[in-house]
């Protein structure tokens, strides 16, 4: 794609937060000249009036179709009988892969600065498999399902990211000690992999001995790549030693080169419709989005002016320590963007 | 029991650092007279040449008769075939709760200064349960189990130790969002006991949030209840932030009050016999063991001994920046509790 022709991209802005941050979004990209027309689409745990659906059939099409899009949160209530639409968006789309790049902020001071690292999670099976019953009365069970498949799915993406991303090593967190056929597939599937890429150091890390590792000397990590639900906790362990989900960028990437990129925090109901959301995790995931369509130079340019306006530190929302607007940090970005061009 | 009659206390020194480690614990209750007489069993992944044995029936009833022991470190080797002995003693024992205290310590620097909490894990089920298998070529499976009756067992006692150790809020941690059957069943044991301990707040938290809460603000948490496998990962992530789990003790509880005091770092096989290994864990893990048999006052003033010797910083292992040996080490932990006496 060249970064001239406008390219069509799915935007579903979500619950809660999500249109406020959504918009601070379009109107980064707007400024920045960012040629990018908007498809948005009404996907949500509240039913839409009009369309008397969560997910409509054209929303999904949506993406399939442009094969790029942006996502905001999606809430996910806790046993009320429907699945996530997160998930539902995963396993519809076929969202194998989902690709957390986690770095320590310039500017944004935690007990951290020397994170770099990259998770990439199976995103379609493992635990997530919805596949549960209760055998007798008080014994319930779920099972955890691999396959070679998405195992080596996952893995050559990860391998394959590292390689062209200028990354050097490549951990496998499993827990094959304990579940020595699942885990152990997935390692095998790892291995396979890894003996196609000879300059990529390959290691295998036992996922409590991982956590470890990681608070103590994020350092240590690189890539890392691992069955979903691993990846579901050590993506939010990550995110923490360098702020919190409010400001971590995610991707899901399917078959066919469809992106998805996805700000994975959650709604904030309590404060949504205030203009005091933190808009940094969606509009990163936007930058993501844009360096899967190759507009490196606006990617670029987008992530220096949300760095730099959270370094100089004059406009910070709430969370992050602040008292500004969702509205006045974006224009602040855009303002900054304007004076590094 | 009183603290003049000896009690007999099984001790399993284990593989690899393991009997160094023992010796230490046995030589600083020596010199704090300690009145404990050591009925002391080989368990290891080595066979024993003299049984011909990994694990012999009389070291099972030994603690089974006593009623409490310690153990030292075993290796768990991947994808050997063969459980981990680990494993085997919990199941045997039926240790159907693991606990975790994992605090800052004084003078032992992280990055964290304000760690306090008990992890408190389930022992016995969920992913550990070892049914795993092939459903067809390249899809396997793994079953995690969860039942009415485990669940209550530990939830009870996380409340129980709550109340009795002066701590005022437990959290149980889950991903029932996911798991609604497996994790749903143990959130609703875990809400029925906190039913029944009005004065100790009660909360639910989801595992990958809970880990960024772990990780941005441990002093959010007191006491954590868990699953199987979240148990495994969240309190490595605890031990790594005040330094990792050479200084972090443990205690696995049975029923008929069975403790079995468990140091649960790893066997260290490259430092095996060289006198460089950190004896902290083992330590601590038996003081856990005295406190569990009313020995409040040697529990204190051991405890105070090992945390005021590597305070001062004098002698410390490799593993702390130090280069003192495991036995000059320990020396000056008995050193140090003579000179407070
Ligand atoms: C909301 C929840 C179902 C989801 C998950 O568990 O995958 C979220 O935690 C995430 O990481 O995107
Ligand atoms: C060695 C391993 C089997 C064990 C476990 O997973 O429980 C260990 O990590 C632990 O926490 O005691």
């Amino acid at each position: 794609c060249s970064s001239t022709t406008p390219i069509t991209a799915t935007l579903f802005p979500g619950d809660g937060i999500g249109p406020e941050i959504a918009e601070s979004v379009k109107k980064v990209f707007t400024t920045a000249g960012v040629p990018i027309n908007w498809e948005e689409h009404y996907v949500s745990t509240e039913i839409d009036p009009r369309t008397q659906s969560f997910l409509t059939w054209e929303s999904l099409e949506s993406v399939r179709r442009n094969k790029v899009g942006l996502k905001g949160p999606m809430a996910t209530p806790i046993g009320k009988g429907h699945r996530s639409l997160n998930l539902t968006l995963r396993k519809e789309l076929n969202l194998y892969a989902n690709v957390r790049p986690c770095y320590s902020l310039p500017g944004y001071k935690t007990r951290y600065d020397d994170v770099n690292l990259i998770t990439i999670r199976e995103n379609t099976e493992g635990e997530y498999s919805g596949l549960e019953h209760q055998v007798v009365r008080g014994v319930v069970e779920s099972l955890k399902i691999i396959t070679r498949q998405a195992s080596l799915r996952v893995a050559e993406y990860a391998f394959h990211y590292a390689k062209t991303h200028g990354r050097e090593r490549v951990s496998a967190i499993h827990k094959a000690n304990i579940m020595q056929k699942t885990d152990g597939l997935f390692l095998k599937c790892c291995r396979e992999v890894a003996e196609k890429y000879p300059e990529i150091t390959y290691e295998e890390v036992v996922i409590d001995n991982c956590c470890m590792m990681l608070v103590k000397n994020p350092a240590l990590f690189d890539v890392l790549v691992m069955p979903n639900l691993y990846g579901d906790i050590i993506s939010d362990l990550c995110a923490g030693l360098v702020g919190g989900l409010g400001l971590t960028p995610s991707c899901n990437i399917g078959e066919d080169g469809v992106a998805l990129a996805e700000a994975v925090h959650g709604s904030a109901p309590d404060i949504a419709g205030k203009n005091l959301a933190n808009p940094t995790a969606l509009l990163l995931s936007g930058v993501m989005m844009l360096r899967h369509l190759k507009m490196n130079e606006q990617a670029e340019q987008i992530h220096s002016a949300i760095i730099n306006t959270i370094a100089e530190g004059k406009y910070r929302t709430a969370d992050l320590g602040g008292s500004s607007t969702t509205t006045d940090f974006t224009k602040a970005i855009y303002t900054m963007y304007d004076e590094m061009s």
